[in-house]
């Protein structure tokens, strides 16, 4: 057996998640469909670096898989690509040790959160943005964005839904960008709780529309309290843009 | 009854174009749907600058309709729009005089072609822009684009389905530009023909490839005949970006 790395993108507007359930069109399910399809008929399991929910996309997320067949690595892209629909590609595909991991080995992720300002909604954006027509300070954003910068128990920005004990993670780099009638949010860390993007943008949304201060964000925080941060922000804005594996 | 101009952006993609038909889900067919709930039930006809094809966008397109309602113009957007899908967005909306009429006045029309280059495929442009994953030159289809522009007997760039008998048209502006892993076409007209732009962009990359010579283009005219030409590119690449009136 040897184990395959791929680097895949995902439109994540139809798909129930990454995660395989029973009944429902996910990522998982389709790529391991696919993949059996290829193995005739063995199921083949595929691990990722981690569930991205629904509405989320992905233009690198990373999984393997393990497989007994003896086809050249940059073969795999064509002979799944032809199987899968076109709102999944995989762009990379390569042979790794098999002490290689999608999940385990993760060193850094980056997501990215794209929300557009225009008054008028678009039509083009409606997966893929966040529509938020409103003044937004840029300056504010960056200012607030430098107090999450760092290790933080990030208990405040997690959904309250999770299982997971430790919530202190790394945050060590956090961009604001804009350009051209939209704000990109990046954030690079080593690891992210349930929801924590959606919910530093939310939070971050509120500091650069004046309603909260940037030093509130050091008292958010430290409150340990999901109910102290700001909104949610939906699914569709965001992308699990990078994974990086220490190599 | 006043008249009233909308200003109109939707994503063809789920569309059977914009003409109206019976059974299909049509743009027209939604507008005149969602103007007579505004009307109580009176069928309210719409009239637009021109017909778009299944699959082709808009970022601009214009019709027109008549009503009785005291409706200000600046709430039409708003009452549209609560009612109509996120796929179809009324950007502005204006009372003008009785004379004018969204097809009869148009003065030019652009159209925007998009092209993307990239080796892989991408899930979010998959209903946005052509894929075309072959090295192209500007140089060489700007080249070309220079034989096409000014008043010419399309023939060769229409559809041979098409029904109109004057088939010169006056294309003012050929723009071709490249960003960020996109190539860009504008093209901007007096009137265009039925799929006229779509074999233009077919036969502009063919030029872009190196299959056809600039000077081709001059016999390509000459000859007035559709097979001389090159393939029709899919519609998904292209946008009715703006309609101008002459004020």
């Amino acid at each position: 057996m040897k184990r395959v790395k791929c680097t895949i993108s995902y439109d994540g507007t139809h798909f129930s998640g990454y995660q395989i359930q029973p009944n429902r069109r996910t990522v998982q399910g389709l790529l391991e469909d696919t993949l059996s399809a290829v193995h005739k008929g063995e199921r083949v399991r595929v691990t990722a670096s981690g569930r991205t929910d629904a509405g989320v996309h992905a233009n690198g997320q990373v999984f393997h898989f393990d497989t007994p067949l003896s086809i050249p690595e940059e073969k795999w892209p064509v002979v799944l690509n032809t199987r899968l629909p076109d709102e999944v590609v995989i762009k990379e595909a390569q042979y790794t040790p098999e002490d290689f991991h999608a999940r385990f080995s993760v060193k850094r992720k980056e997501y990215r959160y794209r929300v557009y300002t225009a008054q008028s909604r678009s039509p083009f954006l409606r997966h893929y943005a966040l529509h938020h027509p409103f003044t937004l300070s840029v300056d504010d954003m960056k200012k607030a964005a430098e107090h999450l910068i760092g290790e933080h128990d990030f208990t405040s920005f997690c959904s309250a839904k999770t299982e997971v004990e430790d919530k202190v993670r790394n945050l060590q780099r956090i961009t604001i960008t804009e350009q051209e009638g939209e704000i990109i949010f990046s954030f690079t860390g080593n690891g992210f709780l349930y929801n924590m993007v959606r919910i530093l943008v939310g939070t971050l949304l509120e500091a650069g529309s004046g309603s909260l201060r940037s030093e509130d964000m050091k008292d958010i925080l430290e409150a340990k309290n999901r109910n102290q941060a700001g909104k949610t922000a939906p699914p569709h804005g965001l992308y699990l843009w990078k994974v990086e594996y220490g190599e």
